[in-house]
């Protein structure tokens, strides 16, 4: 049983799977719930997380271990929770991150593990602090690679999912490297990548990420992968569109334990609150005042049911845009709700290469929307633009054209050549050679005026704002100025005719800065 | 009873204020679902409506008057209605623009109207078509006017708060002209603006938010604006920032009869929906899938109500940002989930020094989160920028500054005096000097070394790329040979020196435009 991962459909790095696991096949993006494995411990109950929509839980071995010891395998602990959907166990790397040490060995909690009735399980590592050095933090990764070793032969012929966490925290190569010698098991199913508290306590979400793409770009794309301890709403759409599959967090309950309120843009007070910014049944029954008023006990369960119903949506949220082919737009959008989140797109950028090999070039999802400068660099923006310069080199190679026209294109109208001011361009226009005629313009680069009304061109909405950016028309410039030199260098004898268009500003201005650079490599340039 | 109407908070021109209506005192900003006022003709019942938590409804007197006729004055239309909240007639003016005349004179209505039992009423107004020319949109100005002085003896002591519609539609100048009108009836007690249909069909937010301004550019702004016809999320952040403070829609409904599913970045169809990116008690409880699966009639009333919970919700979440004095930062992260209300953005930053004078300068609030370009002009940064160069200018002309030292802040610090980069810096500066040192900062401009841990300084955020889009850098240089060659204007022998710091680029940037600039002023520069 190998193929325990389909991918169903992906935007960016994001996809959404379907899981299997011994107890039934599952979507993912999968977020796990955290939960104490007693019942009087726990504030809120297996019955209202899966009321809320979730059809997933982890709990801790150890503490399993701890209360029910050899009993859980006679009852089963999906029974004791009133729980059937799938069940996660996380080992007792939490307390040794607490308290230095714990009183079992990797190998008895790995047994046990094999032995309960859940359906994903994770070894004992250690995971890399925050604080550490680089050499704790390296034996960090050490001692986990050979606790992953120790066991190999109980992963082996598991028919659980097993992860193998990925640590190294803050150092970059030690995550590399974990990564990287990981590769080397392949008997655990999925990935683990620890996220150290601090990082998400101290909003350093570009570091979370940083770590995502060290993994991703080093793992087999078609494994799932799991986030440790992620979980608040501002994350999961970074998350996700980085290709996290599956993650957890106790963030919830701790939150609500002080009276903190979980949002899509940041966390409330709730003393802070006058209104409850949701409409999920608890904020739409209750009013901040309301649950001040309340117990501490109802008040807390009140929090956490709230604060779960905000990933869930969140997470629906997600996976819509992801189907829309919208994930680019929803991270722009939210990037805006935190400056720190705004780094965050800086890494999609850079990651730009990588992440197109990721994406497909859909037909039939939604136009595009580009609301700011850094959409120049999503992925199907530099696919499409690399395509049209590959059809483009190929018809003059292969001397299907012997001139090349430029003309602008004028995004204020769909069809572009619909805009009144390009009439006077398309007059001048011999009709047979408009397979050899060219846009050019602002977000899209060049393409051919026959697929202007193709996807994703005749859906695409650009602000005003955007066109009119300098830092725009300063790339669009490069990539012209790029795109005339290849041609003059594969044909030199080659006919290339570029016009500019007083009324459109764009147009004009690029014409004061290119006309010199156009001269030098012998292009013709009319101004109307 | 001429206060009717008390602003408790603001932010930017949006307010949350308490309205005084004959049956009780409610919060605003307010929304009024329209229900048609026969039961049958009812997909969804007024306990639905309550239950989401409006208590506000408004429906058609024309029909009303049609259907009840004498009878509603015996039994009340609220106790047909089986409701008791705040109960609003429109007069038929919607009928009027559907079949062009109806049966009933302005004064039948209004008397009728007045006879009844509910809170807010509007005369017959004659609505400004979108598709109409010049003269015939001029004709429904003056025809509302002349409705509306028509029935003032009827107004002028009637209990009930009157709404004096302000037409003109797509001819600003007529938009103006009836605000301007509109001071001459002071006993209406509501303007209400018109809102063409095809302006929210079409996407053209922003010119119902440039005919938002016109009139509140004109209005006493301790009184109450309604909305016509808006009741889409998208666009609800937008309009209560400008100073609305009631809105009513049907759309709602009619988008629930349509299959269409209401979110606050767009509208979905249910067919393109795999999951409900909500968490509302619909949402919460069905898939797309059930909901399809269901009779039209259930269907229509689920949709309806989902649409209602999106409105609900997103008037408390910009309730929210306004009390935490940040609707600035919801509307620039709205405006990117749709290229359209990118404009808007447009429309707040040209009426900044008309917002400014509504926005209070506040303490104790959140800090600012600067997330992008366009955050350069939000009212208060403006403010605290010609604040900060009121009293630089006091400092001089008071001669309690023989000398004013500008040192670079940097913002990735705080407080900026932290920066390990300006210790050589401060070592270099007589602390006798220090009150008459000055920070120079993209996007806060300058201000007084003293202050940076004050409100807003102390808690603002700023994103990285902002400080480093070459826009800023730009208005940050400009602002400075401003600011430069007034202090030179007020004191000819000042002595002004101008540290730069190699270590932060945007000051080194800053140096290379700024060098000669600074020398014809006779200003000591500094590179450090």
């Amino acid at each position: 049983m190998d193929e325990i991962f389909e991918i169903k459909d992906k935007d960016l790095m994001g996809r959404i799977g379907l899981l299997h696991t011994r107890s039934m096949k599952i979507e993912t993006p999968l977020f796990f719930p955290v939960i104490h494995p007693i019942r009087n411990l726990r504030e809120i109950s297996v019955e209202d997380i899966k009321k809320i929509g979730f059809n997933t839980l982890i709990t801790n071995a150890y503490l399993v271990k701890k209360f029910y010891g050899e009993k859980i395998f006679e009852t089963g602990l999906k029974k004791i929770l009133g729980f059937e959907g799938v069940l996660m166990t996380d080992s007792g790397a939490y307390q040794i991150m607490q308290y230095g040490d714990i009183d079992v060995s990797n190998r008895e909690i790995v047994e046990y593990q094999e032995k309960m009735d859940q359906d994903i399980a994770v070894i004992l590592d250690i995971p890399t602090r925050s604080d550490v050095s680089y050499e704790e933090a390296e034996r960090s990764v050490e001692e986990t690679f050979k606790r992953a070793y120790e066991v190999l032969d109980i992963i082996n012929k598991s028919e659980k999912l097993w992860v193998l966490p990925i640590q190294g925290g803050g150092y970059k190569d030690l995550v590399y490297k974990s990564a990287v010698k990981s590769l080397e098991l392949p008997g655990y199913k999925i990935y683990g990548i620890g996220s150290p508290v601090t990082f998400l306590e101290n909003y350093e979400y570009d570091k979370i990420l940083e770590n995502i793409f060290i993994v991703k770009k080093i793992l087999p794309p078609d494994k799932p992968v799991h986030l440790f301890g992620a979980g608040h709403p501002m994350i999961i759409p970074f998350i996700v569109a980085s290709g996290v599959d599956m993650f957890d967090s106790a963030s919830y309950i701790l939150y609500a334990r002080e009276n903190r309120y979980v949002t899509e843009y940041g966390t409330e007070r709730l003393e802070d609150l006058e209104y409850f910014p949701c409409s999920c049944p608890v904020c739409s029954r209750y009013t901040p005042k309301e649950l001040m008023e309340m117990s501490r006990e109802e008040r807390t369960r009140l929090l956490a049911i709230h604060n779960l119903y905000m990933i869930y949506k969140e997470l629906k949220r997600v996976k819509t845009a992801l189907k829309e082919g919208r994930l680019w737009e929803l991270l722009i959008e939210r990037s805006h709700s935190h400056p720190r989140l705004r780094s965050v797109i800086k890494i999609f950028i850079r990651e730009k290469d990588f992440i197109e090999k990721y994406s497909p070039f859909s037909k039939g999802r939604r136009g595009l929307f580009i609301t700011e400068y850094e959409s120049l660099y999503r992925p199907n923006i530099q696919r499409s633009k690399n395509r049209n310069f590959e059809v483009l080199s190929y018809k003059i190679i292969k001397k299907i054209c012997e001139e090349i026209i430029f003309i602008p294109a004028d995004l204020r109208y769909k069809p572009f050549s619909s805009s009144p001011v390009l009439k006077n361009v398309f007059s001048q226009i011999d009709i047979r050679k408009i397979s050899c005629t060219y846009y050019y313009t602002p977000v899209l680069g060049i393409l051919s005026i026959s697929i202007e009304e193709a996807y994703p061109y005749s859906q695409t909405e650009i602000a005003r704002e955007v066109i009119e950016d300098p830092r725009v028309i300063e790339v669009l410039k490069k990539e012209l100025v790029e795109v005339l030199d290849n041609l003059r260098r594969i044909r030199e004898d080659l006919n290339i005719v570029m016009y500019f268009v007083k009324e459109l500003d764009w147009s004009l201005k690029l014409y004061e800065n290119l006309s010199k650079d156009l001269e030098k490599i012998n292009i013709k340039t009319i101004v109307l």
